[in-house]
């Protein structure tokens, strides 16, 4: 399937990362990508389903992230949070303007009886995506993390506690009860390429692939000749953002892209480092998967188009011009 | 009842000119002053509760009323409210970022199972209001308008339509099936006078008046020895604020303070008018009504609080200096 003039590829996402590639992807692809998204890190806060990974990648497709920040909106400002502050709600998760009118609209929506898939995607229309971002699953799923304190709800952790707790354990609640959506499956169908992006793949990764059906759909679509590529998201040892690395270590894995590496065999062929962990090629080769090694850091629009194009290059659906 | 030296007094009041007596009254009476408000008027956006007479009253107690449009907040933003235009949100009703947090948590903590009256009692607290201001009933009452063009939700007509069809029949949706709360009646049995404001009669008062056992409780608190004293919105035949002179034309009644007395007979002993209406002071005592002429336009602080020592000059409980 690879080599086709019109390559349609999914990108399994979480937040950052996953928006950054996200972006590269939709430069190169426009309309012929499909984000696949978490959603396990949503959370409901003043009554309003927040989807903190969504709003990422979706912000980031449309231009208006903020990238002083890496989270939210451009140009954000926060006098509604400020007003609520004032009622005495807990302030600990800021909203900005803009990003609670997402909130506010995406909630009475669904309370209008919409699914979350058709609610997200037409959020997206309305901001001018060209690629579409899809909902790993309609039914909630949330993360929670054991620390040594106890089950933290995902964003207690992430955001209240600035992930500062040592991880010990992850559960998914939902998850049993997840299934993929008719669209997500179609995505699939028609996919040249699916590409698990550099986001965390305990948080962010581990929930996609453990809705009922996701696995099957990937597996179906690399018997059909589809690619399955990954990135790592640990570069040197560190995360490119967010505690991935902290939660290597805490659950006794290797903090390298080896580490992420281990974590995707049997389900991706080749695997994309960094420069600088060119020396982790052997290893990574070792598990059985092919590597490519390139400059991985999307520091701006241009990177973001570049780290793009090395793997719709790998994927062999660009013949020239992109490659790093 | 009257002339003690702690009085207390209820008000019942609609938006804005209720908004102006009670914020004239507070500063005379502090947490004395009870303000039992209209929310015929309330509507759903965005899945949010909106109470607009509730809040124009709240922000005005406040201090933080927008006095530039009548409404609002001062200093107010549009960020959410563009945003949420640009998802494809009606955008007529258009809430600003401060209003907006209000209606958010309003609605969270409704969600949460708390009564209507003590989320708003909650709201009022963290504004750091004196007075305190109840909600006319725990039940949800939404008043309708009949135009030419058929029945209309009352905000229709109000903000979409800016009141400009003619108002045939009114109706109150969910009115016969609401009933007054213990905190009302309680303010009633303490109340040592009842004020209704110069808001609009059919519909700021009218649903107020029209809560099961309203009138009980205010004809208990007169055969206690309360007064009961209304004043006119309608000056020299123009409403100070919104449609109330046209309403009483296509209603069928008599555009003048003369007019809005009738709506009141039996309920009412005393009735407030402005000195430009002081020739219509015989007709009203026609009705049997005392009359009490004052300059009644409360364009700014010491306005508001001159009309509301009128008032409890009237009523007696305040001996001297206050008085118009």
């Amino acid at each position: 399937m690879a080599d086709r003039a019109d390559p349609r590829v999914v990108l399994l996402a979480g937040g950052v990362g996953g928006a950054r590639l996200a972006h590269g992807l939709q430069a190169n692809l426009g309309d012929r990508l499909t984000v696949v998204v978490n959603t396990a890190d949503d959370i409901e806060r003043h009554g309003l389903l927040v989807c903190p990974d969504h709003d990422t990648v979706m912000y980031t497709l449309a231009g208006i992230d903020n990238r002083d920040w890496g989270w939210g909106i451009a140009g954000e400002t926060f006098a509604a949070a400020e007003m609520m502050a004032g009622y005495g709600e807990e302030s600990w998760f800021r909203l900005g303007d803009r990003d609670l009118a997402t909130h506010v609209v995406r909630t009475s929506r669904l309370r209008d009886g919409m699914r979350l898939t058709d609610v997200l995607l037409g959020l997206q229309v309305s901001l001018g995506l060209r690629a579409r971002i899809l909902a790993m699953t309609d039914e909630p799923v949330r993360t929670e993390v054991r620390t040594d304190a106890g089950w933290l709800d995902f964003q207690t952790y992430f955001v209240r506690l600035h992930q500062e707790p040592d991880v010990r354990e992850l559960r998914y609640r939902g998850l049993d009860d997840a299934r993929v959506t008719p669209e997500v499956v179609d995505a699939f169908e028609r996919a040249d390429a699916i590409v698990i992006g550099p986001s965390n793949p305990f948080l962010s990764i581990a929930p996609i692939l453990g809705v009922r059906g996701m696995r099957e759909a990937i597996d179906a679509a690399r018997a059909r000749g589809g690619r399955v590529l990954a990135m790592s998201g640990i570069v040197g040892g560190k995360a490119i953002k967010g505690p991935a690395d902290r939660i290597l270590a805490s659950l006794g894995h290797e903090t390298s892209a080896v580490g992420v590496a281990r974590q995707y065999r049997g389900l991706v062929e080749t695997f994309v480092i960094d420069d600088v962990d060119a020396a982790l090629e052997p290893a990574i080769r070792a598990l059985g998967l092919d590597v490519i090694v390139a400059d991985t850091i999307m520091a701006d629009d241009a990177a973001r188009a570049r780290v793009a194009g090395v793997l719709l290059d790998a994927i062999g659906v660009l013949g020239s011009g992109l490659t790093a």
